[in-house]
């Protein structure tokens, strides 16, 4: 995907930060399961799916599962693996104005970790069954983290540009 | 760290994923400037902190900046360099029980990437003047990103586990 010209107001910078030598290692710890196996099949935002996800956790890591059961909602980290990461400006398709890929939560990052919040229906094992994911089927899995309502739920945070969006109704990869 | 004795009650994986070979790598794209220069100082949560924090964006990432002064919080993901990585279940000081590291927000994971919602106070440049960090001066930067209320605030999310902590008051770097 690299090699794709950017659209008028995007921006790529002179280097692929994937072509870099990197500063930290991730290892990946599981993968997700979802409906998905086209991007433009993805739900546009996890939260509106009602489908249900499944993440599968590696052996090695199963341990690191105790007491999540205990968890109603959870932060989910995820690798973009087929995300470019070069496009610093980015032109959403619901949107004639441009915006910073740190002010969007487009996958098209220098590091492409996405996150979501999710409802944890079920453990069972080493496989989570969870709603709001939106990715998509077989993307690695980075992290897990216990949602803290109290330090995690702002309910009027607010995104100027995205209120005053040109097309709020057209669909884009590119949140 | 990494040869630090796991206390009575926890679990080391049998290998160190800080040595593995890296399953994808990350570039810092900045620096988190705080008031704390030893852990144990640390805040146990930003959020409860009133201290302003500096995030320095390195200049090439900077347009990637545009729009992000409209936002009123945002996500930011940082990676906890100094942090041991193999400790798959940890005993917090606060609670006499062991929980996964997936059901904490222990810096002490697999991948020690961290997490926290901060207020947008200022930007100014490259830098951003915000409010809700809890980590050392000088943490590497990976991401950051728009907190949507819509899908991010979770008012009702619970964490059983720490309902039911042992000692609530007693400080942990562990959280």
């Amino acid at each position: 995907m690299s090699s794709d010209t950017p659209r008028p107001g995007e921006i790529a910078l002179p280097f692929d930060p994937g072509k870099q030598p990197p500063d930290a290692g991730l290892v990946f710890i599981g993968r997700i399961r979802t409906p998905w196996t086209d991007r433009h099949a993805c739900p546009r935002n996890g939260r509106d799916s009602q489908d249900i996800c499944r993440i599968e956790i590696d052996p090695p890591y199963a341990q690191g599962l105790q007491s999540i059961e205990t968890c109603s909602h959870l932060f989910v980290l995820y690798w973009m693996h087929e995300a470019r990461r070069d496009l610093i400006v980015q032109s959403p398709a619901f949107d004639s104005r441009s915006h910073g890929c740190f002010a969007l939560r487009t996958p098209i990052r220098p590091n492409p970790v996405s996150l979501s919040v999710v409802d944890l229906l079920e453990v069972a094992g080493t496989t989570l069954r969870v709603r709001g994911l939106d990715c998509l089927d077989g993307t690695p899995l980075i992290d897990i983290k216990p949602y803290f309502a109290r330090s995690d739920a702002i309910a009027d945070a607010t995104v100027g540009w995205h209120g005053q969006r040109t097309h709020p109704g057209r669909r884009s990869t590119a949140i």
